[in-house]
């Protein structure tokens, strides 16, 4: 595979000066604020709601992310049409839920991705295709996979709007690209990393958010802080055997990527997933904490699609992915499914 | 080296029926519970001070930590003379600060040791020297590798006192003596789990109190989470390259009693180490610190002993635990420091 070593294209060095973002969140929000920082980055920003447009037109913030973040408005363009964001920029961002993402492009063909590179900020899977966000775009849009890049590391939107120190890791399995994606988003409150290992990065972001929600599920159900612990180094075991059976290369679990990113989401109190999870534990429904949330948790696909993943390969046992599953799909008790799932661990 | 594999020994079984604890915190007390859950170990306690030992056998309960865990009087015995403790016991049961470990063991001779095992609890070096406890009770008492064991994993005694499930893992090369000690500490909320390595899960206990430490230093300073999530990750490379110059060995470091352990001790609120991290990093002095905690942060020693072990092994650079030996013991600006640590970290 193309990530055991990082491309020799000895092309000309590539230059990205025009950022096309799809999506209207917080974390979009945020990656605009960071792209825009050093003062050249142009970005198309397109967003669903035309309202949110007209604001951000008016007065350089998101209304409803993040709103205390002021935007560049010389840089930041909003764009009512997705078509049109995507024209002529080097690269397109991706940044809603994994769940919305196939109808958010569904205007764009191959011809709109053509020469172009795609970055994914995405930590979700596709459902019932389960393929990961890059998967799909190269597939559905014939992107070659040394176009695509994705975004990680531990880095919460709301933590970049108060300009703390945060790191991002962008991986490609093409090096020039990766470095000039590190280049670009480099600032004095953000500094960057790059790493080959394209899809394990984003598996690993996709499965740490299935267990934000289990160590949600503990916390509710009163489990202390050595329970969440165990239940972390655990996740790591069944992180690095999924990996092995679906991508196996050389890589660090205990780099920022990889770890960090699991610890600021199981452990952080911004993370959506764990507040999810803590509502299912404390006896809320499925629908109830989506209701109460307002927002969809992409543990909340992530799971199934894992899950589904994980059964096709034999012998694979996920016991943390395993009980999210059955209290989630098949409304087991999350005080049974614990009971099961304490003793599986060490 | 004999961690490299559980020994051979196939001599008799090996029974612990009594247990002497040195120690009267809340870290022994909470093991002292543990250790008679099961209704048949029996334990012969030292404690320092005589008030005390006055109100367990009055009220069988430690008036100064965890007060609120009822002990079991007919297995639990305080003793006010060292010598009478130790004597006859199946195992000695070590659980004073690192610092004070020799002025508490120092009544004792060789002599009573012989025939015992030895269980340490203590996660610090002891200072000058900068030898683990386990090496200094091997040197200081001849006692024999084989009898010595540790009782590692994330623990907090505040979480034993109320009975949340928790996690230990016990390690020994000697794998009869770590399977004993695995059983008679199971019970409805402890689970156990045995590994050779003794040495290494020592030295990660200890170094994770340096990291928690550094922790607290970076949220006193107002280094958010994506930062913290950063600094565990960067620590885990740490300590690793740490083993596997001062104690090579193969081990997962992302199991319980190594990775657990260090979530435990850097996230959790009830880590006196974070805490008195925190209070350096919000101007404290040391002293100031000390002072007003009222207890000695194990972490405040450990980072002089790693430091100047890691000092002897060229290329061994350990760029977090350096950083905060100079905040402690060079009196550098916490808010300079980590200027320099956060472009070290990725």
């Amino acid at each position: 595979m193309s990530t055991e070593n990082y491309s020799t294209d000895q092309g000309n060095q590539i230059q990205i000066k025009r950022v096309a973002v799809i999506g209207g969140g917080s974390w979009a929000t945020a990656l605009i604020k960071i792209l825009t920082e050093n003062g050249e980055t142009n970005i198309n920003w397109w967003l669903r709601n035309t309202e949110d447009i007209s604001h951000i037109r008016a007065f350089h913030s998101n209304p409803r992310y993040l709103s205390s973040v002021k935007l560049n408005s010389e840089l930041v363009h909003p764009f009512e049409d997705i078509k049109e964001a995507v024209n002529g920029v080097d690269a397109i961002l991706l940044a809603v839920p994994a769940a919305f993402i196939q109808e958010a492009l569904s205007p764009l063909t191959a011809e709109d991705f053509k020469d172009k590179y795609v970055i994914s900020s995405i930590k979700g899977m596709i459902p019932e295709m389960n393929i990961l966000v890059t998967e799909y775009i190269e597939t559905q849009y014939n992107v070659p996979h040394k176009n695509v890049g994705v975004i990680g590391g531990p880095c919460h939107a709301e933590e970049v709007a108060m300009e703390k120190q945060a790191y991002l890791t962008l991986s490609s399995s093409n090096k020039k690209y990766a470095l000039e994606l590190a280049r670009i988003m480099r600032n004095r409150y953000i500094n960057t990393t790059t790493v080959k290992d394209l899809y394990g990065v984003e598996y690993c972001a996709v499965i740490k958010n299935i267990i934000a929600i289990s160590c949600g599920i503990a916390h509710g159900l009163g489990y202390g802080d050595n329970f969440q612990a165990v239940l972390v180094s655990n996740s790591m075991k069944e992180i690095r055997k999924f990996l092995k059976e679906v991508y196996k290369v050389k890589r660090d679990l205990t780099a920022s990527a990889y770890l960090g990113d699991l610890l600021v989401t199981t452990y952080s109190q911004f993370s959506r997933n764990r507040t999810f999870g803590n509502m299912i534990g404390r006896g809320y429904s499925v629908k109830a904490a989506q209701l109460e949330m307002n927002m969809i948790a992409e543990g909340y696909y992530a799971v199934k699609a894992i899950h589904e993943i994980a059964k096709q390969h034999e012998g694979l046992e996920m016991p943390i992915t395993k009980a999210v599953y059955h209290i989630l799909y098949d409304r087991i008790s999350p005080i049974v499914e614990f009971r099961i799932l304490k003793e599986q661990l060490k």
